[in-house]
């Protein structure tokens, strides 16, 4: 068995653990160590009001290494005030405890980072997360099962656990970067959130861990719309453990390229995954928009036909329904030259040049009905471009979130 | 009977007939008529792609005074190039033509406005459209039937006739303003649109009428979201016969208010109709935010939450899930103090300064169940206020929206 979970790359260990957080018995709390001590970089949600875990780890992202990584699903710790800041910073300081009593180290609080995801606006039992870590913390280990075990604790509605890795070559020496995911957007019972964790043992600066991060975030994660918002949790943590044994990559030289190509292909794997998975899911597709007149519109557009829910339905049903694109387009206020649109499914053209284009209908339903498919819209005004992931609106997404009772 | 459609106002003719444009052989044409001239106003949409029937009109309104309206369902002629833009000039050709060889009139086609909803992109029947128009002309009349077989020919997914009237006084003399609409945001099977069409025998100068109206559906069909885009085809127009008797109102005095709000009152009626009758809507809800720092931001947090899918799909299970609100208005980009943040669901509190409010469950979800229930955001951070309009999103907009075929 291929070792794809977080402790495939040297120097990771990992536990999940149940603890009673999930009324479902599920695990609950996973642990992630890097006894060697990591650099790390980290993205958060942009949302205006953000979990207690976001803030404490905002904070704790700017020590120099980070030696564990603690998430509790089940609950999201947000909207909690000052107890739930408090219960955040309590699983800091009791993993650094735990980890010290069990390992003999002398981690601080602010060496080790946290995540929450689960239920908005109650509190933590905070009493049963404690339990959580120190069972978690004897539980640790190198092996795929230890890191398939974290990603199962890190899950809420996902029916699937998602990990992707990537091993790539650098002046001899064979890197390894590893992830995994939950969830996509707002997809949980009550309020989900995304959180991702990626291992490496590449020896990375921490500035150009960051720029890597958030370049590989910015064109994957942040790419896909499955309800079209960011919740209070959301978190995407790095850590390099630096085993590899590669010269440290310090400079935006061919070695970062590579390194942040590789990054970039783990996160696109794990965003396949999520848009497949989404609440209800059950095709995903990409929207291209080109021909822009800036970047700018150019994104905005391909969200707005991503986000679109008439667009969604279409694509659930398999219906070559151009009509929606162009309107979603039209109306998400962005420069166009309505004699000069066009729209592609795949490689069919659809709509060109301000006109319906003759095409095969049958043909343009396969393309549909595909589990994944490219639109494409030229907006015929400029040079720019830029891409979105979606995936289709259906019933199952509206009784998930309909069905569930606070 | 008391007539509420739109022949309930003085100096109206209607009729609705059959063409066959619509495959399932409803009524697709209807026509409006006011004999003596109706002063006119009109709103339409601000999608960037315009159906050719909204470039007409928007031509047409211009002209002094407008004596017929005629509308077609069952196609948008919308994304049909030329030939569209021709046959929507046929239209008002056909339709002076038409009534000028009936009544002796000499109608110009520049003083018939023209409308059309259905699906996107398939060049308009105008052969059938015509014999459509000879037909409806032969059996206009002032009755309630008449105003009745408009309303029906101007349907496309509703599933109930829309229609609103107000009679209110103006010194001493009795005014009428009767309204009726059609749909509710983008909601038919490819590519529907919100049509209006309001009639009134008050006398008011043109530009007094396109004020009253704007500011109406501005605080009315413009505060309805359904699934947030305008489409390429909406267009609103109010018809003044003057035949009421009153001075004309031509200042912003107290009777330009009552006309106002009277005309605000149809809207509104019409826009809960809309909402409730949207498709798969089984509820709808108003959202007001208050203690924003902007009109802007007000406007925008409200849309954002109606807008948003979990709070829609919440609001259709009888959820009172309040931390989808505040992840919704989080995630929207307004200014707000998260520690002054507060929700209620009508008059109970669910959020207050920033933290959970303790709230019987059972009482919050009975609000929720309520065919309409009101949710109101405080930002703590000004005083401006402003609302929206929403409904639930259910399975059976999913099933409509995909099991329908291109």
């Amino acid at each position: 068995m291929t070792n794809e979970s977080v402790t495939a790359a040297k120097g990771f260990l990992a536990a999940g653990v149940k603890c009673g957080i999930k009324v479902s018995g599920k695990p609950d709390v996973g642990l992630l160590v890097c006894p060697t001590g990591a650099t790390t970089a980290a993205v958060f949600t942009t949302n205006a009001i953000t979990a207690a875990a976001v803030r404490v780890s905002r904070e704790h992202v700017k020590t120099r290494r980070t030696y564990a990584v603690v998430v509790n699903s089940g609950n999201a710790n947000a909207c909690t005030g000052k107890i739930g800041l408090a219960n955040a910073r309590k699983m800091c300081a009791a993993t650094a405890k735990s980890l010290n009593a069990a390992r003999a180290t002398h981690y601080a609080q602010r060496e080790v980072l946290v995540a929450s995801t689960g239920i908005i606006g109650e509190q933590l039992p905070i009493a049963k997360a404690l339990v959580g870590i120190d069972k978690a913390t004897a539980e640790l280990a190198d092996s795929p099962q230890a890191g398939m075990a974290f990603t199962n604790a890190i899950m809420t509605t996902d029916t699937k656990p998602k990990c992707a890795m990537r091993v790539f070559r650098l002046a001899g020496k064979a890197l390894t970067i590893a992830g995994t995911v939950k969830g996509a957007g707002m997809i949980g019972p009550n309020m989900a959130t995304t959180l991702l964790f990626i291992t490496t043992d590449a020896a990375v600066s921490k500035p150009l861990l960051g720029a890597a991060l958030k370049a590989a975030v910015g064109d994957s994660l942040n790419k896909l719309t499955v309800d079209g918002h960011q919740s209070t949790n959301d978190t995407g943590i790095l850590l390099a453990s630096g085993l590899a044994g590669n010269r440290s990559i310090t400079r935006r030289d061919q070695n970062y390229r590579k390194f942040a190509a590789a990054l970039l292909e783990v996160c696109t794997d794990l965003v396949r995954q999520m848009a497949l998975d989404a609440e209800g899911a059950t095709r995903m597709f990409e929207v291209v928009v080109k021909g822009a007149a800036t970047q700018g519109d150019a994104a905005k557009a391909a969200r707005a036909i991503a986000d679109y829910p008439l667009v969604k339905c279409a694509v659930h049903g398999g219906d070559p329904n151009w009509g929606r694109i162009i309107c979603a387009v039209g109306s998400c206020g962005v420069k166009l030259a309505p004699a000069k649109l066009s729209c592609k499914l795949d490689q069919l053209y659809v709509f060109r040049n301000g006109a319906p284009a003759r095409f095969d209908v049958e043909k343009a339903s396969a393309i549909v009905s595909q589990t994944e498919h490219t639109i494409t819209v030229d907006l015929g005004v400029g040079a720019k471009s830029d891409f979105c992931y979606g995936c289709d609106l259906t019933a199952g997404y509206v009784s998930i979130n309909a069905d569930y009772h606070t």
